[in-house]
């Protein structure tokens, strides 16, 4: 068993015990934290629904991020992380915790200010909202992977 | 290489040629369909947004399934399914194809009239909707791994 599934299946106890569930809306990592955590048998209890938004309309039509967000900022940014986790929550039922994620994964579309690798990783409820830069190592499989054991690590201390 | 990978390689080169975008809308495979097709450096060419219904409201919030139809026929039944596709395309940029998966991945969830492994498959456009049902052997993991593998087969025959 691999550290991010014992990861995952921790936080779906955690989040049971807690009464919440956890919607994701995912751009780089397509859908991977999603299907992580519904990789543990009983996750449909906290796992209710996701929003996978790999473009940049994807994200304004799904979850509301604004155009001028992603004008000023860019889509791989902190701003639009947190519109992604924010619009997340606002989009789901009530309670719940949102993760978003976006980021370089490649091969293509890195440049030096914003190479392959850099992920940004939002959490959010209705009260609040973190952001965690990263910069992960390797191929565009590294990358989604070690994004999405950052995103539960993130999530597990967000929840506390 | 997988045989699943060169399938989503395959269709990723197909759905370019066609100039045309795939939405999923996916319940028991949490998102791995669009996780393997974007596995493909490039896939977002065609790749534009899912969404990941895994509850019966999520169902109905996200693509806008109808309560009665999951009232009467259940949440994994050919009809679900079906409305799934048709509401992943109404919910789309213009010309996408859209596939709505739902289907008792296990180890609970199974009884004699719906059993584990049972997956409904639906692929849809504007026009038309196919709906396939499947039943595969083998444990979670198994289950849903088959199941991606069939939805790419199932989308590569819609599109010809």
């Amino acid at each position: 068993m691999s550290e991010t599934h014992r990861l995952a299946e921790q936080l779906v106890a955690d989040l049971v015990a807690q009464n919440r569930t956890l919607t994701t809306v995912e751009s780089c990592t397509g859908g991977l934290v999603f299907v992580t955590m519904t990789d543990i048998a009983g996750s449909s209890a906290v796992m209710e629904r996701g929003f996978i938004t790999y473009s940049n309309q994807a994200k304004q039509d799904l979850v509301g991020v604004a155009e001028e967000t992603l004008i000023a900022h860019g889509a791989v940014s902190e701003e639009v992380a947190a519109e992604m986790a924010v619009g997340g929550c606002r989009h789901s039922t009530d309670g719940a915790i949102a993760v978003g994620l976006t980021g370089i994964a490649g091969p293509g579309g890195g440049s030096s200010a914003k190479p392959v690798g850099l992920v940004y990783i939002a959490v959010a409820d209705t009260a609040r909202c973190t952001v965690i830069k990263h910069h992960f190592d390797g191929d565009r499989t590294a990358v989604r992977s070690a994004a999405v054991a950052a995103a539960l690590a993130h999530i597990s201390d967000f929840i506390g």
